[in-house]
Order: structure tokens, then sequence, then C-alpha cells
């Protein structure tokens, strides 16, 4: 597909479900495009009826495992899936040293079904700004389900899940992960946890755990929306249909409580934020750059101080 | 001490190892007071002298015992030593849920040991602003030697630790972690790698593992600084003076190939920026935030794109 192709007709091949024109879209929001602008407007009439789902927890829980099975799910009930695979790349080599990016070779042919891995690299708003926009190509493009999955844990991530209508996160036996899982944050932007690998010595207390841990926490969150806790041996498909029950569960909460408006106008207002503060940035890395540069050398000597260094540079 | 205590005597008493004085001036950096920026101009002139040490790894390496081992050891040397250690705490109770700060009782009555946790909850420019600043208060109170730790892997953890003059990133056998921190990124931000509990089995394999990514990772890295891998059993002193060891041979390339200024002008230059956004955003959480939850509404409704609702923001 040329690159010249309108933002118009690229919005309408996609919302006609060729693949190529939504990567095209992707693309051009990914890579910062001079269309980005035109790309986002022309998105935007169309927006706002996927289901978003976030899904994390630490390496090794079978997070990859997990999401294609939830896929096939989602699939079964004939509703058409778009996945965002977050690979956190470096900030030093522009790229994962040991990159393998998912690969879900069930679902690859299936034309109802499409999957996107998303780096940082060369992105100045980085994932914050990026991610969102590639849901809202999915979203335009009539994917009924958006399910964004990230690796690792930390606070880009926790940020980057936070997008989502409902969060999953996952855990899985006999790693002593749980509590240090609590540190990164991610036990606390969960609205349903899947303990995986539940197969495994350890799974019941894990379960255990985790309700000790939620019962903890439960003076920090919301009253009436109590997290499930569901077992999950991915890899045999166990335990799925309890995981679509609690996400349904918790979709049926999220409307009835007004909360799905609520989350979503937050979602919309760290994207704007997203956005101003990458433009802005980006001022200063432009023809700015040099003078970020030469205040960093006073700073860096002790001629002044970083405060004062700041001022001079928003003016 | 007083609140109202002079921001100048403070500093002075800092600068004649009261410790009190040093936790008042963090307080004052890490809750954005409004003296904030007197504290950042009068630090200014002291700065410059302290060695940066950087360690991180994923959870379970053992990171707080080295931390404690090498505290030890710098005390031995006869060296005043401040330690950073970063809790990355929820954005959404306001506080890690199981938050147990490192304790460090070996060194906690030792008057010329100043230790400190980092949480972000409510600082707007998060621990990319408030690690800085803390860093230094404890540089212009004459710590010879401030170490930072972070516990977690991701990309904010690796932008703190991409503060330090040197960094050190601990691996341990058998967790099948070397793969995963590859992704997050932290393999690529060490100057020195440790493998620690190098007594259990697997420790030749993660030695091993670890070669073969710095081989594959050789190109992306400055030719001439070769990454050592050191084995420790920090629970048992094991190593230590290897590590030191290679502290030393980084620090002496660092300053015989002009890298010392290089990596100083380059934090200078992210914290000036870190700064520059962070005021940035806070003025649009300040009088302006009601305009960000009236667009974000805009948003979310489909009825205006983000990045015309970001233009509308930033003006």
């Amino acid at each position: 597909m040329p690159a010249e192709t309108p933002v118009a007709e690229l919005v309408e091949r996609a919302r006609a479900g060729q693949a190529r024109a939504v990567a095209r879209l992707i693309s051009l929001v990914e890579d910062e495009s001079p269309r980005l602008r035109e790309v986002a407007a022309a998105l935007t009439p169309h927006t706002g009826n996927a289901v978003v789902l976030g899904l994390t927890g630490p390496p090794g829980v079978g997070k990859s495992t997990s999401t294609s099975v939830l896929v096939g799910a989602f699939r079964a009930r004939g509703l058409r899936v778009g996945v965002l695979a977050i690979d956190p790349s470096s900030p030093f080599s522009g790229g994962a040293l040991l990159g393998d990016r998912i690969r879900m070779h069930d679902h690859t042919t299936d034309p109802d079904v499409f999957i996107r891995s998303m780096a940082t690299r060369g992105h100045l708003g980085g994932l914050a700004v990026a991610t969102p926009q590639a849901l809202r190509v999915l979203d335009a493009a009539g994917y009924d389900v958006v399910l964004i999955e990230t690796v690792g844990v930390g606070q880009s991530e926790v940020d980057i899940v936070s997008l989502a209508d409902t969060t999953v996160v996952l855990l899985a036996p006999g790693m002593g992960d749980g509590i240090q899982a609590a540190k990164a944050g991610i036990l606390e932007v969960a609205d349903v946890f899947v303990v995986n690998k539940a197969d495994r010595d350890g799974a019941s207390e894990t379960v255990r755990d985790l309700k000790h841990m939620i019962s903890l926490g439960r003076r920090e969150l919301g009253p009436s929306w109590r997290q499930p806790i569901v077992r999950t041996v991915a890899s045999a498909g166990e335990g799925v249909a309890d995981v679509l029950a609690a996400l349904d569960a918790h979709r049926a909460w999220l409307e009835s409580h007004g909360e799905l408006t609520v989350r979503r106008e937050t979602r919309a207002a760290r994207e704007i934020e997203a956005i101003a503060v990458a433009s802005l940035r980006a001022r200063f890395a432009g023809p700015g750059g040099s003078a970020v540069a030469s205040l960093a050398k006073r700073v860096a000597a002790g001629e002044l101080d970083p405060y004062a260094a700041a001022d001079l540079l928003t003016g």
C-alpha cells in the first residue's frame, strides 16, 4: 500500500476489515508520522465501541499463552479481537536485546484477529502516547475487544495497563512474586486476578496470599467491586470460562455504576496530557536541544541549579 | 527542627554532618516544598563530588543485602555513604500495598551512613524529579558515595538507575531472569554485572548466559569498556572485594575517557527536562485541571481527537 494513500481511504479500508490498512494506520501513529494528527481526527468519530482489556503480571506467569487462549475464547463468541503486545525496549540500544516478539501461531491466519507488538523506540512520547493511538485505530476498525498485554512490571507498564476498562493481573505459584508484584503496584490495578499454572505446587498458597493482600488493600479500593481470583491452566485451556465470567461480571459492574464513563474520561485525560507533554518535550529536543545541552553543562559544573535551568528553558 | 529553619542554615548543618538536617532537606525536595527552589540553589555550589552508584536487578536477587554489604565495604575505606532506596509505590493507593521499607540494621546507628527510602507518592514529577534532588542533598552534604538502589524492573527504574556514574546489575542463578531482565532493558544499562547467590546451582549457567548476551550486545555498546561479571554471595560477604575492584576499574575508565563528564552532563540534561516537564504538567493539573477534565469528556465521547485537545490545552 503506497505511503500516499489518503488517510480517509485508509480508515475506510480498515473499517472494511483490511488488515493491511489497520497495520498502516498503526505505523502512522506509532512512528509519529506528520499525518498522525490527520489520522487521529479521522478515527475519532468511530471510536468508543471496543471493550478494552489489560493483561499484565510478572515475567514467566504465562501472559502470552493466556492472551492466546483468551483470544480463542472471544473468537468462539464471534467477536473480532485486536491485541497490542507491549515490548518495553531499551532506551539505549533502540531495541530489546533479545526481542523475541510475541507470536501467537494459533491466530495469525485468522482475519478477525489482529496482533501487533508495540515498542518504545524512537517515539518521543513513548508508549504513553503510541499505545492509546494504536488502541484508537483498532477501536475505529471495529475490533470488538482490544487486549493490551504488557510484559514486565513497573510504573510505565502500570500506566499502560491503566488504559483498560478491565485489568487482569496474572500470577503463578511458587515464584515468590506476590509480594514483589505488590511493590511494583500491579496488584492494586487489578480488577480480576488470575492464578495461572494452578496445577502446580503452591497454587493454594498463592491464592491465600492474594486473598490476604486483597483484604489488606480493601480500604484503599472502592467498596463495591470485589476482585475475584480465578485459577487457570492456560496451556491446557482450563479455567478460561471462569475468566470470561469474571470479565463479564466486571463489565456489568462498570456499566451499572457509571464507572465505564469515569474510566474512559480518565483515560482520555491522561492521553491528552501525555500528548501535550510529549509535544512540549519535542520542543526541547528540537531547535532548543542545544539549549538543554548548554544548560546541562552549567548545571553539571555546579554553576546553575536545575530549577533555574528549567525556568530558562521554558521561558 | 522547626520548619522555618532558614535553608542556608539547614545546608550548613547538613554539611557539618547533622543527619536531621539532611533528612529535612530531602523532605523539602521530596515534598516539592515551596522552598524547593531555594534549596536547589543553596545546594548547587557544593555538588559534584559524590561518586554515584546505581544498583538494580529483578526481585529476589538480593539487592538489599548487597547494598548493605557494599555500604560496609565503603565504610571500611573510611568513606561516608548515602543510600537512596527507591520504592515504586502505587499510583492508586498512594503507597505500596506491602511497603516494607528497606531496613539495614547494620548501618542505622552509624553517623556516617544515611539511608533514605524514596516513594513516588504525591510528587508531580515523580521519582524522575525527586531522586536527582535527593542525590544533590547527599552530594552537597559531603557523602563520598551515594548508592541508588531500585527494586523492580521497568522503564522508570532504568531511568532512575541511569542517573548513576556506574550502574551495577544484579542477577541470581536459577530464576530464569536473564532473558526477562533483558526484555526490561536493564542488562543494557549495566556497567558491572554481579551474579549473586553464586554458591547456588545454576550460577555457572547464569554467568555463561550473561557472557553470551554481552557478546550479542557488544556492537551496541562503546568499544572500550568490557562489562565484568563478578560472582558474589552477599549474605556471606563473599566477592565484595571483587565488586569494589570492578567499581574502581570502571571509575578509572570513566575518568580517563572523559565519560564521567559526559554522563554527568547527560544526567543534568535529563534532570532539567524532567523539571521543565513536571512544571508544565503542574500547570495542567492546577487551574487548568478542569480544562483537562472537560476536554477529556469530549474526547471520550468521540467529539474531539486527543491531539486537537492537547493543542487547546497548551495554547
